[in-house]
């Protein structure tokens, strides 16, 4: 399933007894339809506040239920801050974590004086003197193969035997007025990393950091070199493709 | 002052004991500015759940803090759910209600089969079979001066010894892939008329009222004639001319 959600009002994608989640919302519905419990996989977590045009969900049922069928009834009884847009029967060892090939997401800042409360959930708002052109140039810093441990999640970073190293295809800034979108493609992302990328775009942004720093903070493998992490309200997991 | 608001967690603009509304909010935060009990009156009420882009508040202050000053000050006190757009001195004798020469609405319909969580609060979800142009037709019906008592709210109709004729400058609908968006223009507009409005109007797209019929029920001045009302997140103030 391809699974768009508004992450406001979730304790992000992963259950958590007692918290309302994404994976535990589809779990319980998925359950109901099947009469036993279903395990929903993702391609993987998004935090608390995060929100997706396109996370991939996969379990398994025996209820022969057809696809289209499936999905009416799932959206009917979601709530409407989740919504299912595609239904596929996949090969049973179809892993939608194992098997991604590259994962796209989307960072939103708002960069005007007046946020529109239309708005508001799905940006970081940063009305605040900026050169645009310099954070467009630290994203670039980030394509290619790297070892991220500079910006992998603190508790993430202490776990030994577990390779930071992941390979980023694309990375780019498009302004569309008084929205500016960070938009990056890779094989795989860490813990917070692409909030620690956009954390120290913005730092370089505002002069704090050079495009050389940067890089030098990516080479460093310090968590503490990189930038603050940036506000989960304006990042979108976009696409998971395999 | 203009003031923009996603109306989904208020109980509309018109102050009510123990509940969050538009124009509370606004009252608590001025009052606290001046240090004694400011009156904000808007341009017209809002029902629970409509949104505004531009709706206008006026109020007295006898505090000296310049316009700019007092729109950051309201801003940073504000809920990011509510935004002062634009703040301007006003004649004393200014009254944003009768003073207002237009005001402009604009209704909102997502009609394709799954509803983005994104535009879930600001969308009526109609995913039904429905003729589009006629739709359009219908609202062509509109304008003019009438007497639009077949779409004023039951509590409104029951009121004698007041006139429910308004002036409609303009009112047209635009397809925009799965929006369809119905502006309208008045004079002023009584309480549910747009939503009542937008109801008639689905009826006469569904099939169940010709144009002509509609045209009708708007001679008939009966609201019992008239469709339902249409649910209030789609709707939006959009802007008062003076």
């Amino acid at each position: 399933m391809t699974v768009a959600y508004d992450g406001t009002d979730f304790h992000g994608w992963q259950v958590q007894p007692q918290l309302p989640t994404i994976q535990g919302v589809l779990q319980e519905i998925l359950s109901g339809v099947e009469g036993f419990p279903v395990l929903v996989e993702g391609s993987g977590r998004t935090d608390a506040g995060v929100h997706a045009v396109g996370q991939v969900a996969a379990f398994d049922l025996r209820n022969p239920i057809p696809c289209p069928n499936l999905q009416k009834a799932v959206n009917r009884l979601l709530p409407s801050s989740i919504r299912v847009t595609e239904t596929l029967e996949a090969d049973l060892k179809f892993h939608p974590r194992h098997d991604a090939k590259s994962k796209t997401y989307e960072y939103r800042v708002f960069r005007g004086p007046v946020c529109s409360p239309f708005l508001r959930r799905y940006v970081m708002f940063h009305p605040y003197p900026i050169d645009w052109t310099r954070f467009a140039a630290a994203a670039r810093c980030f394509v290619g193969e790297h070892d991220f441990s500079a910006f992998a999640a603190a508790d993430e970073r202490d776990a030994t035997g577990f390779s930071k190293v992941r390979t980023v295809f694309s990375a780019q800034v498009v302004e569309d007025g008084d929205l500016v979108l960070f938009q990056i493609s890779g094989s795989g992302f860490l813990k917070h990393m692409v909030r620690n990328l956009v954390g120290t775009m913005i730092e370089a942004g505002r002069g704090n950091l050079t495009v050389d720093q940067v890089r030098e903070v990516l080479a460093s493998r310090d968590r503490r070199r990189a930038g603050p992490t940036a506000a989960p309200e304006g990042l979108f997991l976009m696409r998971v493709d395999y």
